[in-house]
């Protein structure tokens, strides 16, 4: 195999055939197992129950694997096939990428481990990988990965266990993770939390696809709105700052990067065996490239779920509209730490609001509507604020368990935002299972994200504000 | 009435006969209707539905309500009754609190709004609310309140519609809010997640009883274990003061106060209409009393949740034991920005991890256990962990998601914990359903209280280390 080194190929433009991913002809699964449990049986029978191609086991030993047709290896596999998930031993995966080279393949997923994050010998292996890959014009994501997930497309190769993992459906939210435990742990949540993605990569070791290509093709894709990634190290700093730089004129992106304490740091250089690198040094790239960051990976999808689905903030002034007070006083806390504005409205607008409220509300900011009000209370407020040029984005809070306020709501603010688009609308809900099956038709009908706290909801239009801030920078640039 | 004025009895002392308000031996409803939506009418159905002891409606036009014979005032209702709620337009409340102390009731909980938050004629409305409970010896809890809950006897003084809000079983935490709407959403919510509560009181106006009051029966109430405060303002500071004094030493204490902001601060300023008070000032009286501070309901009931089911931390050093490494990069980190360790373990110990982890497990600290991790290996580094001395607290993240890790494991982490007492241990779980049923059985069978996060554990923990170094300056001093 020596020759293989002499033929080495140099790495492909950045994000080059990296479609093949999310968008597959036909899907081989090398390393396809009979055996329930297996990683090569997951990921088949998940392949099999969503993607709408062909499905081709590759397995020597076996003739049909879950009512398919198996094959002895890949270059037996029929047309069409571009994409190969491979789940062999480490030592074996080589001459796999070989095969799937030799067979015209334009992509493999690696999701073995024992490559180099256990030492010398494995990265030797690794390196072995990518030349065979780049000598073929193969792409690969991993090795040591959980896989990638595209809803839209059927792609579920992962070995995620349905019984045990909430799997999202399809949504404006692409999501890149470095940690594959981590990464399905989070989709789990998403699930649960009702938030759909776009595309899911777990990155593993990185051998070849990396963040760079990925937000290359995520940058143009129809159905991603914004991106968030999970970052713990990367190589090529430089390669990372470009992608970032030429993304986030497009869209908007939510990194977390973990390691920001010196204990973190440690953790993470003994998670992933490379160095972290300075948390400041990644804080200033993100600062400079118009990146949104993120301190937890539910904070990560918080303020992407934001940014996919309002429009940036233009200014700093926020109207809330609570039917709580105490909620109004601690929705203006976090905002006022957050660097935004809760300013109090002028006397006209205050005037407009005092004839759509009770006698009893408030009609300063925070406009408190009060727990004795009705849909239209909140609903007219919504008007009077979004039409006086006063605030440049909305905090609802309202209250789904108080009897005033009824599941009708979220048609009824659709409609006023439908009237007065372009004004970031976000919520705060507390409550239990009634209030968030209310709370979730508000951000399917009106597009209006919810979060539990006003804590939460204020971060989200602070990242508002930050992206509307780097685009006005660009603007005037 | 002139004559009330003279005859005014001073305040009763601190927390005297608050405990009705908890365990009536009869409670009558003033102001009891027959419509539906009613306040008199949800009130009655819910004491109904929950409350042992006798219900009487009250109310002059009707003979019997919800199948209760209904009776024409309170001077007519027969024995037992002790406890009176009120919800009967403001004019009308003073008669009904006088004729609640002729009938030698001790306590009323007045629901109706209309008094010193409306204006000068509704203080002095109020102030005579109050001249003739203590004419008779009668505790009063608000006006304009949402009433008082204590699930375990029955005591459901509130009118939360039961269609829209969710009530929490009985639990450790005890809860007092001073806003009404935000209480009921409070309780909505820790119902959804499974957290259960020993005793809630509304304060509303806090014409009589306050904070003080409540604090001084909480400490001594065997079913409360934690206390969690939500404040907006007080008028009498050093009566505050003095009972949160009087309490931490016996029990936990975490307290929000909202209006940390200057927007935040005009907001209180126009909910509750008295002055929000310094936050820096209230920040200080809590330090100076060991009270734990929080930022958000949410993170409220977090901390109460740790402080009422774990022991206090006696010293800095944490141990994460995870199956994710991002999960472990992350909680150090959180755990280091909150001031606590999370040091390297010594050799020693290290060597005994080796011995129950996989081969591609990290010793170090946090130990990580890795995706490919069952039950055991999180359990045997538990066990070696407590039993090492070189932690005074660990933090849990298990993923439920993952095939090696089994619904069993709440059940196993119980026993070595059991066998280890003494030092607090809180899990952090990202997932979907089916992983926070597993995590709900961490709480119930373990006690260890699980988060939806890693930053949130780790305030937990911190949570348990001020209420620790409290203790430990009160013993030294």
């Amino acid at each position: 195999m020596g020759s293989v080194l002499v033929l080495q190929s140099s790495r492909p433009p950045v994000g080059e055939g990296v479609e093949v991913f999310f968008r597959p002809r036909g899907v081989a699964v090398v390393g396809a197992s009979r055996v329930p449990g297996k990683v090569g049986y997951t990921v088949l029978r998940n392949l099999k129950s969503m993607y709408q191609g062909p499905v081709y086991p590759v397995n020597p030993r076996a003739r049909e694997i879950l009512g398919l047709p198996a094959y002895p290896s890949l270059l037996e596999v029929p047309d069409p096939v571009d994409l190969a998930v491979v789940a062999v031993p480490a030592r074996a995966v080589p001459r796999v990428v070989e095969e799937a080279g030799r067979r015209g393949l334009r992509g493999v997923v690696v999701l073995s481990a024992g490559f180099r994050e256990v030492g010398p010998a494995g990265a030797e292996l690794e390196k072995r990988l990518v030349e065979t890959a780049r000598r073929y014009g193969l792409r690969l994501v991993g090795p040591n990965c959980i896989g990638v997930y595209s809803p839209s497309t059927g792609v579920n190769a992962t070995f995620f266990d349905p019984e045990r993992q909430g799997l999202p459906g399809p949504g404006p939210i692409a999501f890149i993770s470095q940690s594959g435990a981590l990464g399905a742990a989070v989709l789990d949540w998403a699930e649960a939390r009702g938030l759909g993605v776009s595309r899911f990569v777990s990155v593993g070791n990185k051998a070849d696809v990396d963040e760079a290509d990925l937000l290359a093709f995520l940058r143009r894709d129809p159905e991603t709105r914004s991106i968030a990634l999970y970052i713990e190290g990367v190589e090529d700093g430089r390669r990372l700052r470009r992608a970032l730089e030429e993304t986030t004129p497009v869209k908007p992106v939510v990194a977390l990067k973990a390691g920001r304490s010196e204990a973190g740091a440690r953790a993470a250089a003994s998670h992933t065996g490379s160095l972290a690198g300075s948390y400041q040094v990644y804080q200033a790239v993100f600062r400079q490239t118009g990146v949104v960051p993120a301190r937890s990976p539910e904070e990560m999808f918080d303020l992407a779920l934001a940014l996919a689905l309002q429009p940036p903030m233009r200014g700093d002034r926020v109207a809330v509209i609570t039917v709580g007070g105490g909620s109004g006083v601690m929705a203006s806390d976090e905002l006022s730490e957050l660097g935004l504005q809760v300013p109090e409205l002028s006397e006209r607008t205050q005037a407009r609001l005092r004839r759509v409220l009770l006698p009893i509300a408030s009609p300063r900011n925070p406009v408190d509507v009060t727990g004795s009000a009705v849909d239209e209370h909140m609903v007219e407020s919504l008007r009077v604020v979004l039409e006086s040029g006063e605030a440049d984005a909305v905090l609802l809070i309202p209250y789904f368990n108080l009897s005033g306020i009824t599941g009708e709501l979220p048609e009824k603010i659709a409609e006023v935002i439908r009237e007065n688009p372009g004004i970031p609308v976000v919520a705060s809900v507390t409550g239990g299972a009634r209030a968030w099956s209310i709370a979730r038709r508000l951000e399917q009908v009106a597009g209006v994200p919810v979060y539990p706290s006003e804590a939460r909801a204020a971060r989200a239009l602070w990242a508002l504000r930050v992206y509307g801030r780097w685009l006005e920078r660009l603007g005037a640039g």
